[in-house]
């Protein structure tokens, strides 16, 4: 390959690994007066990071590439096509969408604060208009949403993404209703304090456990659970401590501990290239819910994991059974914030949003009309009225940097992960016994091959036909729902 | 000022900055694994940083710069001393010495643990030689040690150290002499082990009472202490923590408190700019020598600190006096390791390599014989016989890094720290009262107004002279030596 190509891969990759780095360490360790430093220094790393990656000459160099492997192909093709994407935009139009974010993001903690969505709204609307004329730069088939779409989930279209998401829909609002209407046991973990000591010492049992290296990253603090990347030696992830949620660690380390095994599962070999990355954000989700739910909220995995946790709180967890862990932790619940969603109701919110940010984006919505049509759908496929904006419309940071297109590689992140399963249970017969006894390994080494070691070789759909036989599909997470939650309530889903 | 001038210091600034937080990583936190990528990653940021800075458009905007103010001047000085400098050597110059750095260090290691010199001179024999064609790229007068002392101390000749040098030895060897005849008591340490959580407690006492601003710093852990710099709002320490040597972590702590108080002290408005920097390291080692040898081995803080430090080891301090305490802390002893060296002996230590340096400079000596050399001086200036080299000429890192002119900004720290106190003093008669109630805020006043608010707006000698009515001079040093040790020993001196 060009060593011009080359050298400028690497460069841009260790920039982007350091500016992973800072972003970590505000959110860790930076001291508190810091932050408009902070600020100032990624706004450079990221100036620099563009002007190198726009240079004319690297188009130059592109062309001239000469790739003589397939992984050579893949990796110009990534940098050919990030370099294409930022060419086309203007810099008057980057500034302004920076300038954009940051008042909107003030407005928005206010707006949120005094739920007070008309405030924001003029925020939305700027937004709104910036990422048109955005998508428009990038260029599309009358479809503005697909540029969008591209960043977070390239190769992905709103036609192929809808009809998926709307059949989902369809199927989710009768199971909800169902499972709504079944009696809950009342919380086991009600009154009672978790010494959050112990909680970091039971996280730090699961990693490792999980098959998460230790010596090429590590897991610290944060109020806001991350994964962060600085190079496929050095994964870095947060969980959060709360003495009166002790899910919250637990489920935040299986979740940012499941990116994290991603991120090290790269080829060493891919190192400072392109292709040391997800092709998208919906695989990468995928790797998290794949551990957060479908491993670590299972009854196998409780088999071996229940013991040990009841060891970290003698007391608060005597005499907690099996079946009783298991229902804290499938708990359903219709409720107004994503964030806590469960696994059956948390992909409603998603269509939701991105029902919202279709209309918006093709202009058939006004951003005055935004927060009644929220309210509206919410009642549709929730059932739930919504109070105040803070519980609604405002309850998301996404749009405060007008991040329209994210929301559903959530979903994508939940279905991709359901069809993963089913694949590799299919190959692994084994593995409910093997997660009974502790061991997790046949599940990583099956990730490792089909979907880790490929990097961002292929696009995320390409990566899981290949590993399922099929391609973006409702079907198998809506059957593995099913299964479960028709087992633990004893009903007929 | 030129708006092109400004942003690119800023620019290179923020540049300075981020190195520095991930060296700061790499010795602090960063997973095993990740060295060698870090190692690229750094070399990435350098090579961005030097690409900005020789860039010939900076040249064309420093000659239009239009400064309107004095900071303005020194700002556009500063940055154009560094880019004059920069460009003079020639890459292939610059190349082969971090290769051959990078060699020297691997052989360095293996050397010092085989205790054999000549595996090692081969290495010193081309970083003197490389450093003396990069001497003559920068320019001299015939002196090219000058050149070389220009990168750690800038301002600073050879014919105006070496005098000062000398007299200092002269002064110090009878008094080493007459100290070493005098009985110590015996260690009151000996046999006891601290835990080390208890100290950390107490170091982490110390900086907030030394006015060390934790919301703009922090203190962490490493094998080698060292502070390093983000941002004048982000200051970051370290220390060791040894469960047998308490002395370790405390006078670590006060060391590298006394650097990061300056870091803390420069002004809000210098932040992005080139006068956000010590002038030399001389002048910033003279802020950790002053907190950690005359604040922090001073009787006066010890009667405020010594109940305190017993609260943390009730057992092992049990009935320990002050007099004991401060004999454990002033303990003068010949010894061969330079950074185990007491405040008496230490500038011995630097007077030999300094003077070896500047005869390998010079070329009057042979790194053949180097290690003779080392050895005869240490018989001659601190009487002793050095059975190995690990013990002598191998002990330190820098010359690995061919990092000949370093050793003497130690001494300068030393004397400077002297003058700095004895002026200090004098402006605050009651600086000994107020210490002995645990308030050391007049010494911190002082150094912010006569030192560390200046920055880099002058060299390290005016600041000096501005503050202290004289330049750099050994006679407040001995004077101050004179008098503790002759007190403390109960000897005319």
């Amino acid at each position: 390959m060009n060593e011009h190509v080359l050298t400028r891969m690497q460069e841009l990759r260790d920039l982007a690994g350091i500016i992973g780095l800072a972003s970590w360490d505000q959110e860790t360790y930076l001291p508190k007066k810091a932050d408009p430093a902070r600020a100032a220094q990624l706004a450079t790393l990221q100036g620099l990071y563009h002007e190198r990656l726009v240079d004319p000459r690297l188009a130059e160099w592109l062309d001239a590439a000469k790739e003589t492997t397939d992984d050579q192909r893949a990796m110009v093709r990534v940098l050919r096509r990030e370099r294409e994407r930022a060419v086309k935009v203007p810099g008057r139009l980057v500034k302004a969408i920076a300038e954009a974010q940051s008042l909107a993001l003030a407005a928005w903690r206010q707006a949120r604060a005094e739920k007070n969505y008309p405030a924001f709204q003029p925020h939305v609307e700027t937004l709104v208009t910036l990422r048109r004329e955005q998508a428009d730069a990038w260029g599309h088939d009358g479809e503005r949403y697909d540029a969008l779409l591209e960043v977070y989930e390239p190769g992905m279209k709103t036609a192929r993404l809808l009809p998926v998401l709307t059949r989902l829909k369809d199927t989710l609002v009768p199971i909800v209703t169902k499972l709504d209407a079944v009696p809950k046991p009342k919380s086991i973990f009600a009154g009672k304090t978790f010494d959050v000591d112990a909680q970091w010492r039971f996280t730090m049992q699961l990693l490792p456990a999980m098959g998460f290296d230790l010596d090429a990253g590590r897991q610290d603090k944060s109020v806001h659970p991350f994964t962060s990347n600085t190079h496929l030696t050095d994964v870095r992830l947060t969980t959060r401590l709360s003495p009166e949620l002790p899910f919250s660690a637990l489920f935040g380390t299986l979740h940012e501990g499941g990116h994290g095994l991603y991120e090290q599962g790269f080829l060493p070999e891919h190192g400072r290239t392109t292709l040391s990355q997800a092709p998208s954000m919906g695989l990468h989700e995928s790797q998290s819910r794949l551990w957060e739910n479908l491993v670590g909220r299972s009854r196998s995995f409780w088999v071996h994991w229940l013991p040990k946790f009841q060891q970290h709180f003698p007391t608060q967890l005597a005499g907690v059974s099996l079946d009783a862990m298991l229902h804290e932790m499938n708990r359903v619940e219709r409720t107004f914030i994503r964030v806590e969603a469960d696994e059956v109701t948390y992909n409603l919110h998603i269509v939701l949003r991105t029902e919202l940010e279709l209309e918006l984006l093709r202009g058939t919505l006004s951003t005055k009309d935004l927060s009644e049509a929220w309210n509206a759908k919410t009642k549709a496929l929730l059932g739930l009225d919504v109070p105040s904006s803070d519980l609604g419309v405002l309850q998301d940071i996404h749009w405060s940097y007008g991040e329209f297109g994210y929301f559903p590689t959530y979903a994508l992140g939940n279905l991709y992960a359901a069809s993963l399963w089913k694949a590799l249970r299919r190959a692994n017969p084994g593995v409910d016994a093997e997660l009974e006894k502790g061991n997790s390994a046949p599940i990583l080494q099956w990730l490792r091959t089909n979907v880790h070691q490929h990097g961002y070789r292929h696009d995320a759909e390409t990566i899981v036909t290949r590993a399922t036989g099929t391609g973006l599909t409702d079907v198998d997470f809506v059957e593995n729902l099913k299964a479960k939650y028709g087992a633990l309530y004893g009903v007929s889903l």
